[in-house]
Formats: C-alpha cells, sequence, structure tokens
C-alpha cells in the first residue's frame, strides 16, 4: 500500500499555497507587456515592503545562488579582499564564488553547527585592512544554523567601505528583519523557500552604498545588475523574466503582508520552538547551538543514518525530510518548517520521524511524546 | 494570528486530490462532443469496476439525493409500497422521499447509531406481502453507522419480488462492494465522498431486474431513468452533464483502480480502527455500536457542545469536521477519514480534537495521548 500523499517538509523547494498554484497557472503574458510591468514593478514594492529595504530590489531569473554569483561578481573586482564567514555549505559557496571570480576570500572558519563570533569578523576586518566586504548566510540552511548579523552590521558600522553582503535565503519570510536598519548593503533570496513559491527567481538587493559600488564591468553576461537596475526601474528584466513565476510570487507576498510580516516571523517562531520541543522529547539532539526558526537539523542517534530516516520518510510515508551535506551526510537530518507550514504540519514531520526511527530500531520514546511536546507548545503559545 | 491552512475532514465534500483538481480545470468540453463522448462512457465503465456491477451505470448530473429521488420515483408506482430502514438522517430522507412520491413507506425504525438487525427487515417483508422495495443506508452518515447490507441481500433472495436499493453515498470507494453479488439491485453513490471528486455528480446503477422495473411515466421529468440509460448507453446524457466534474471523476475513480479497490478499503479500515483508537484514548466513547469505515461519530463529552468542538476546531485551527444531526447536534461530532486521507490526516483530525477539547475544559487526556494510540495502530497494521 503506497502513500497517496507527498509532502515538502524540506528547507526548499517548499510546499506552495493554493492560490500561488493557480497564480502560476494564469495564462503566460508577455515580458514586455503593460500589464505585466505593473505586475512586476509592484512585485518589486512588495518585496522591498517585506524585506525592509528602500534600497534597489531587483528579481532575477535564477535558483539563490545565481544571486549570490551576481553580487560577488558585481560587487568586487579581481583582487579584491572580502570576509568570509564559512559554517556550513552556503558559507563554502561564499568561498567558492570568491575563487571564480578572483577575489581573494578571508576565511573565518567557524564549527558547523555553531553561529559566528562577531568579535571574529570584527577581528579579520582589523586584521586585513582594506577588505571590501563581508559574505555572510543570515541563516545556515545546512546546519540549520541563525548567525547574529544584526550585531555584524553594527560592528560594520566602524568599517565604512566594507559591504555587508547577507545571504537571507532562508531567512526572509522566516524572520522580520530590517534590512536597512540592520546595516545590510546587499541582501539576497529566493522564492522557493519562505516565499512560498515554486523555485526560479531570486531576489537581490542593494543600497545607495552597494549601487554605487558596482564595478563597471562584471565579469558576468546574464547578472549585469547595472543593466538590471536600469531594465527594473521601468518594470522590465535585462532578459526575459520567468514571468509566471514573477505573477505567483506576487500572489505570495500579499499573502505575507496580509499576514502580517511580524505574525509570520512569530508563527515561524514558534512552530520552530515546538520542533524543538518534539525533537527532545525523542530523546534527540540538535546540530545547532543557534537555532535557526526555519529549518531544525537534528542529530541522528548512535547508530542511526540519517539518511535512512529520510529514505524512509520519504518511500514509505511519502514525506521528503532533507538529510545531512557534506560531511554532515548520515550525521543529521532536517525538519524545515518555513513558509506555507502550519503547526499540524510540523506534527507531521515529528511523526513521520517517530515512524522512521521505530522501524530504524532507535527505541528511546513512545509513539506520541513528540507530539505532546510540541503541542504544549503550540497551545501556550495560543497559536 | 489566523490559521493558515484549510483542512476538509467532513463526510462530503471531501479533500480532493491535486491531479484531480487537476484535470477539473482542463479546458471544458462540449457535451456532445466525440472527445467527450469517450471519457464518458470509460467513466462510466470504471464504476462498473470499482462498484462491481454488471448493470447499467449511470451519472447524473446532482447530488446523491437526486439520485435517490431517482431511484424512487422510477421505481416504483404511487401505492406500492417499500420497506425503508429508517436509524438517521438518511434512513429519514428515504421516509420522506416515499411520501413526496405517493410510495407507502413500511419504516423499520432503528436506534440512531445501531445497525438494523436483518431479521426486522425479514419480518416487515413477510408481515407486508407485496412490498416492492427494502431501501436502505450501506452507511448511515448521520450517525458513523454500516448496515449489515450482504445480509439483507441474502434474505431478500425469498422476496423475488422486492427490490434492493442501497444508499451507498458513503460506502463506494471505503469498502470493496461486490454489488451485484451482494443482491443490491440499484446503488447509489455521489461523487463528492470517496470518490475524491467535488460535489456535482451523482451515480446510480440498475441490475437487470430493476432495469425491468422502471416504471413508464417516473413523476419526474430530470431524472429520467429509462431515457438516460438509452442516451449514457450511446455515452450521451439526456441533458447537459457537468462536463468538467465528469473528466475529474475519470482521474480520480483512475487513481482508485490504481491503488486497487481491495487496497483502499483496506486502507480505510486501518484509518478508522485508529481513529477509533484515539478516540477512545481521549476518554471519549463512539456514538455507532457498528461503526462505519468512512466517518467516525463521537459522543461530546458531558457538559460538552459538540458544536463547539466543530466551531473551535474551523475558526481557530482552519480544519472543518462535521456536527450532529436533528436530535444528535451538539449531542456528536464527527471526524471523516474517507477519500483522500491518510494517516497524516487522522492525526490531524485527532490533534485538532484535543486542541478543542483542552480549550473547552476537558482535561480526561493529555495531549499526544490520542495520537500515540493511532500510532500504535498504524504502526503494526504497516501502513
Amino acid at each position: 500500500m503506497k502513500p497517496i500523499k507527498r509532502r515538502l517538509l524540506t528547507p526548499g523547494p517548499t510546499m506552495v499555497p493554493e492560490r500561488v498554484l493557480e497564480a502560476l497557472s494564469r495564462p503566460t503574458l508577455y515580458h514586455r507587456s503593460p500589464e505585466f510591468k505593473e505586475i512586476f514593478l509592484e512585485t518589486r514594492k512588495l518585496l522591498g515592503k517585506i524585506m525592509r529595504t528602500e534600497g534597489e530590489v531587483l528579481i532575477l531569473t535564477s535558483s539563490g545562488t545565481g544571486a549570490m554569483e551576481a553580487a560577488v561578481a558585481n560587487l568586487f573586482n579581481p583582487g579584491d579582499s572580502a570576509v568570509v564567514v564559512v559554517g556550513g555549505k552556503f558559507g563554502q559557496r561564499w568561498e567558492e564564488l570568491c575563487r571564480t571570480h578572483g577575489v581573494n576570500p578571508i576565511v573565518v572558519n567557524v564549527e558547523w553547527g555553531r553561529a559566528v563570533d562577531p568579535a571574529e569578523v570584527e577581528r579579520a576586518l582589523s586584521e586585513n585592512p582594506g577588505v571590501k566586504g563581508v559574505l555572510i548566510q543570515i541563516c545556515e540552511t545546512s546546519t540549520g544554523t541563525v548567525h547574529d548579523v544584526k550585531e555584524i552590521g553594527k560592528i560594520l558600522r566602524n568599517f565604512p567601505d566594507v559591504l555587508l553582503v547577507a545571504d537571507g535565503i532562508t531567512a526572509y519570510g522566516v524572520y522580520d528583519i530590517p534590512t536597512d536598519e540592520w546595516g545590510i548593503d546587499v541582501a539576497i533570496t529566493g522564492s522557493q523557500k519562505a516565499l512560498m513559491t515554486p523555485p526560479g527567481l531570486a531576489v537581490i538587493t542593494l543600497n545607495e552604498k552597494a549601487v554605487n559600488r558596482l564595478v563597471e564591468k562584471p565579469r558576468t553576461y546574464y547578472f549585469n545588475l547595472k543593466k538590471e537596475i536600469k531594465q527594473q526601474k521601468k518594470g522590465q528584466t535585462a532578459y526575459t523574466t520567468a514571468t509566471n513565476l514573477v505573477v505567483a510570487l506576487n500572489e505570495a507576498l500579499k499573502m505575507i503582508l496580509k499576514e502580517g510580516i511580524e505574525n509570520v516571523a512569530k508563527r515561524h517562531a514558534i512552530l520552530a520552538e515546538a520542533t524543538r520541543a518534539g525533537v527532545k522529547a525523542m530523546g534527540l539532539e540538535l546540530l545547532s547551538y543557534s537555532p535557526a526558526n526555519g529549518v531544525t537539523a537534528v542529530l541522528a542517534p548512535e547508530g542511526i543514518n540519517g539518511q535512512d530516516v529520510v529514505k524512509i520518510a520519504r518511500e514509505r510515508y511519502g514525506i521528503t525530510i532533507a538529510g545531512g551535506q557534506e560531511h554532515l551526510k548520515g550525521k543529521i537530518f532536517r525538519l524545515s518548517h518555513m513558509g506555507y507550514v502550519d503547526q499540524f504540519d510540523v506534527l507531521t514531520g515529528l511523526e513521520v520521524t517517530e515512524l522512521a526511527l521505530k522501524e530504524l530500531g532507535y527505541s528511546k520514546f513512545k509513539f506520541g511524546d513528540s507530539v505532546k511536546a510540541a503541542m504544549e507548545v503550540f497551545y501556550s503559545a495560543n497559536l
């Protein structure tokens, strides 16, 4: 007997609301039509509201990695140095992008699962005068860890020439992040995470300082941010954009603003707290010492391969959760709770974890233990 | 903070699979087109397979009640008598339909929540020679009770002139019912229950005996079954049918046949067993002494109004469960588990029941108790 329902509890792509899918399937618009132009301009504005920035908001037809590359290729010249916080796979990606584009990465290594100590970033900057930027994740998705970007923004007030470039791919729509207030000069996100839209669009914002730092000749043709700014101000894009995805994103952003970004953030905080309580009630431990509100990384118990939990959840129960990456493969599994997720989805994630662990012979809990713990969180949080 | 997801756990309309919704939204077909004709004929065949009958299968554009009226109006003449089993709201509906069409109902009253004793039906038939039919529900949805129609079919072998007319609206697709083998002469169902399709279509099947009993001049214009048989054999309908719904139903029936009707029935049996175990683990009791596998009617605990459970579940948690009807209003609430439902949906239904009851001050359980009991059923059933 096969599972009949497929549920997506991964840290992207995430589940998409029905009305966003409906918007996605509306007749395709011509990307140069006045009708689309209006939707495009509105979508930029809605993004600015949610990301709380007065800066330029650019929509790119790419994954989030495309926007990361756009940042590195458009803001730095070969030979420039940038401090890169590496505490997981996506920190590594910043480092790789720097090397690809001839930027010298000054790596601040952090144990995977720990948040960077902002003082370490400050020290790297002080020891390396002339550094042009700090590249960091707000949330490091691979370890489910949130870095203290607000504090790093404060430190950067003393380094006026340094650009703060923050990958907020699994942070925007999970937290209420005042981009400008925190001094994030360049913020990046993607459609397929907490923005509740299918994959295919990335977002990059640039404040005035960042716009002024855009290089004359970026070493990329497709991701030319100067060109994009010029076009997108008019509701156009340099190249053909994914019009149906933009229409879908527009719908999703309106849902977020209707719920209210503070409420959305509060909901994610409660969902994450309940997940952590549920995990602990199974006798399990979190990987992260600074757990994020979008995804929870759980250490697989002694003798159990985390990939087997993922495999059983998907193959036997139709529920996709995520495994570990790089050296964490097999050591952890990850339950996502970002985007179009409510308390009953979180409980489903815990239930399938219990079922898979039981099948794998782990027995330090009774069925329902994690549900009880999570429900108590939900009930007292009045969700 | 409002709930963001709406879930339908009522005994119809039920949740509709994504691919059925996709089929529903395909471009509307002309009801006299060759393309639609082919789909219509195939849909009749698929229904015959699922309902396990070689008889005529007619698709009507109406609710299930329309098919019930069609049966009464086309199979009996004014002045005829029929034995009617009344053990709930839908038994009452048979009685009302009889009175509307001048048929004399010989009512076998059953306490709501009990299955009829087949011997009672036999007695009614013996005491009333000349009775033309027995009208019954396979499942009485209002009380979540299953009648032993198989046994009644056996009894009717001794009454060759009596038609067995069975309302299987919440039974087909929940159970594997061999319509012909059980001696059901006329079977009725609807699209919006276990057939996983939105409301709007009813199905009525007639074996040869029933076809031969169709009256010359039914007291209804719209539900003229002789006319429909003639048309539907050709892939037509007497009047315009709901073409998009037929296309959707076609898709849903293929899903059922792909899972296999035996597997579908087994799944429903396990979902129902787990629901009952969960309900009892909360210290609650079932209304029914013969509980059906499609919907579970739960007695509200002392001092709590069942309607309040329904209200909290819907308004606070976005989950629609059903209340009681007629004199059961307030005394029960009903959790449905038919159609596009899996174990995680059942657990969600139990969780929202726990949350609502806790809010109403009922405290004979701890959060997660019902989930634990249900998960144990699922796990040992290997679902």
